[in-house]
């Protein structure tokens, strides 16, 4: 082999992917779910209903619900966004795309360039983190407490941008379970943070990929249920309450936005038969089976609590979260969670550390578990090993239980 | 509603989508696939027996089997792409991805920037020219006779962008059942192709979406099959032999450009549940579906080339294809088939337009129509409709049959 693509690529890129080591034994990473809550005799049987009544359709794309993704899954929606977070819309105005992911990639390339400004949350998904440096995008960061975004520091934030003569493209938000925090966004900071954007004639992207993962309190309505602008584009995902190998999410909003997003959707339409299996099985049983997830995630949380708390003792800080699939902890000042994640790792423990996860000042303390698809005796050994780990490099936690590690 | 997101999005986007119609009544574009090529009872059993044995693993993203895709579909491209393309390769070689427009899309991300140029076959898929037109590249093109791209006009193009200090970022080909034009590339000119790009030390990217439908002669081995340096990208799909509905295509290369392509690849993996059912059903089946496929195919090639025969005579020319789902018919001079399409598309009768799939100067008479989808008697219906409004339009065909259309 002579030709190395190596040289010959474009500069600029990302770095190139490593080839795939297999997952860790002790996976605190990463948005899966738990196997436990996927019923396979009904999601087979809903599988074999639609395949013999509408297989034959596999042979057009999009089958024949258009480009927008398939009708009865976008029917679907309607009556869930409506039923769980008291937001009306019409099929129409629902486009279905390759996991939220593709959501966030398509709406960035509508309304970022290089030199942009965005507000986001200043804890916040990696993912989004990762991808708003890459398009050379300046982010402004808004601090998060228990009610979710905090509106007072965003009104200074947003005046200041003004002054500067300096619009913001968007505020991003995931209001609904917060990533990593798990916080919900209070009904009074919604209605603050919407006043806001009218204010200053921001548009709103809503990230409620989580928010159907809610298990304490009632969850309030989303954003764009609460405004009638039309400002506010709301995303969802079928990963974090079915599956995320099935790759299916979805985006909300006015078709001025929507009939744009779907130009420069140049994939020839989503996976159709994840669509069709998603519809078949949801109208059906989204409810019981959201309340199954639900509780088997909240029985993996106190799991994960239990052992931290064990383990780390008061070594570890954190919020119970309302729902979710992530802890978001903070560890004491003389940890650096980057080397943390690097050591464990290398023992087949994996965690975020907290400076992806966060543009906070001290996000180097902090890590995000995520705890939906290990076992529950997994999760156990793994924070057990975490400590030992944490105190081989940091000499924290001194106490794991009753015991003394110096001693 | 008061926020238009019309004037709050990016200049330069391609032009915004319309809300879909439907299907037209008589459509010869597109490239889907034929219904009746779809055996339910098989591929529902298939899907069955995958989700009871592996459905559990749809918790985590991608499976078991990492980013590059599901190992046992990656397993049998490995067998397949031996068999049919005489090309090894190894699964650490391959990446599945969302169809093969996805991958098209990631190697252009990787390969192409505004104002480089890029070699073409004159006449080419339309979403390709689009997507270079798009990215601002400069296509240098190069005509197709009846053995595939013409080689010795290649060694002039190539010789004078040496001379200009242009290096082409590659040479894009579709060798085997060429779009439109159905040709297949001859083993003397891949090898003269080869060459040439060796000489000139530029990648080749081959596409060999439709080189499974094969109905005349011997498929001759694909490009990377020939070459031993690893300047050739090949990539190829399930929607041409399976169903288009279903998004997986696939990338082979060396790792050296794959593990780039990788990392730009931000959904999170391709569709698993199709990448599933793909592997289940073609590990035993595939054989045999494609000899069905491509019979039922010929007929309703065969029963277009009647239909055109009858209805236009000796005004529209072509060559019978070896193998696709696409005829490329050239039509009298007078006839410009922008218009055409237009005028029948308003009809019902939905055409390709020559200038929308082609660089050639006399583009704007030549015509593609797909043929996989309509049923026969659409088919045979729709071309003589399509003749009728030819005629009405252009004074041609003047004959259809015995009919002379101005007495």
């Amino acid at each position: 082999m002579s030709f190395d693509f190596g040289e010959y690529v474009n500069s600029g890129l990302p770095a190139a992917a490593q080839p795939w080591a297999g997952f860790p034994d002790y996976n605190f990473v990463g948005g899966h779910n738990d196997p436990a809550g996927l019923p396979i005799d009904k999601i087979t049987a809903a599988c074999d209903a639609v395949l013999r009544r509408e297989g034959k359709t596999l042979a057009t794309y999009s089958l024949e619900s258009g480009p927008q993704g398939y009708l009865p899954l976008r029917e679907f929606l309607v009556r869930k966004l409506k039923h769980y977070a008291a937001l009306d819309c019409t099929t129409d105005e629902i486009l279905l795309t390759s996991g939220s992911l593709q959501a966030i990639d398509l709406i960035n390339a509508a309304l970022l360039s290089p030199g942009d400004t965005v507000v986001v949350e200043e804890s916040n998904y990696g993912g989004v983190l990762t991808r708003l440096n890459y398009l050379g995008v300046n982010m402004v960061a808004i601090p998060v407490d228990k009610d979710g975004m905090q509106t007072d520091v965003l009104a200074v934030k947003l005046a200041e941008l003004e002054k500067d003569g300096k619009k913001p493209r968007y505020i991003y938000t995931i209001p609904t379970v917060h990533n990593p925090s798990g916080t919900i966004m209070s009904v009074a900071r919604r209605q603050e943070l919407l006043a806001l954007a009218s204010k200053h004639e921001v548009a709103v992207f809503e990230d409620e990929c989580y928010a159907d993962l809610v298990w304490e309190g009632t969850r309030p309505p989303a954003l764009r249920a609460m405004d009638n602008s039309g400002r506010v584009i709301h995303i969802g995902s079928f990963s974090k309450t079915i599956a995320p190998a099935l790759r299916v999410g979805y985006i909300v909003a006015d078709w001025s936005l929507l009939g744009q997003l779907l130009a420069l959707k140049t994939d020839a339409g989503s996976g159709s038969l994840e669509q069709m299996l998603l519809a078949e099985y949801c109208h059906e049983h989204f409810d019981e089976h959201l309340r199954a997830l639900n509780a088997g995630l909240k029985a993996k949380l106190d799991a994960l609590t239990s052992a931290i708390d064990r383990e780390f003792g008061h070594a570890a800080e954190y919020e119970y979260p309302p729902g979710g699939i992530f802890l978001w902890l903070t560890l004491p000042e003389r940890v650096d969670t980057s080397r943390l994640a690097a050591v464990a790792g290398a023992q087949g423990v994996a965690i975020n550390p907290g400076h992806e996860w966060s543009l906070e000042s001290d996000a180097k303390r902090k890590i995000r578990l995520c705890f939906a698809n290990p076992e529950i005796d997994v999760i156990d050994r793994g924070i057990a090993k975490l400590a030992d780990i944490c105190f081989e490099e940091f000499g924290v936690p001194q106490f794991s239980g009753n015991r003394d590690r110096r001693s």
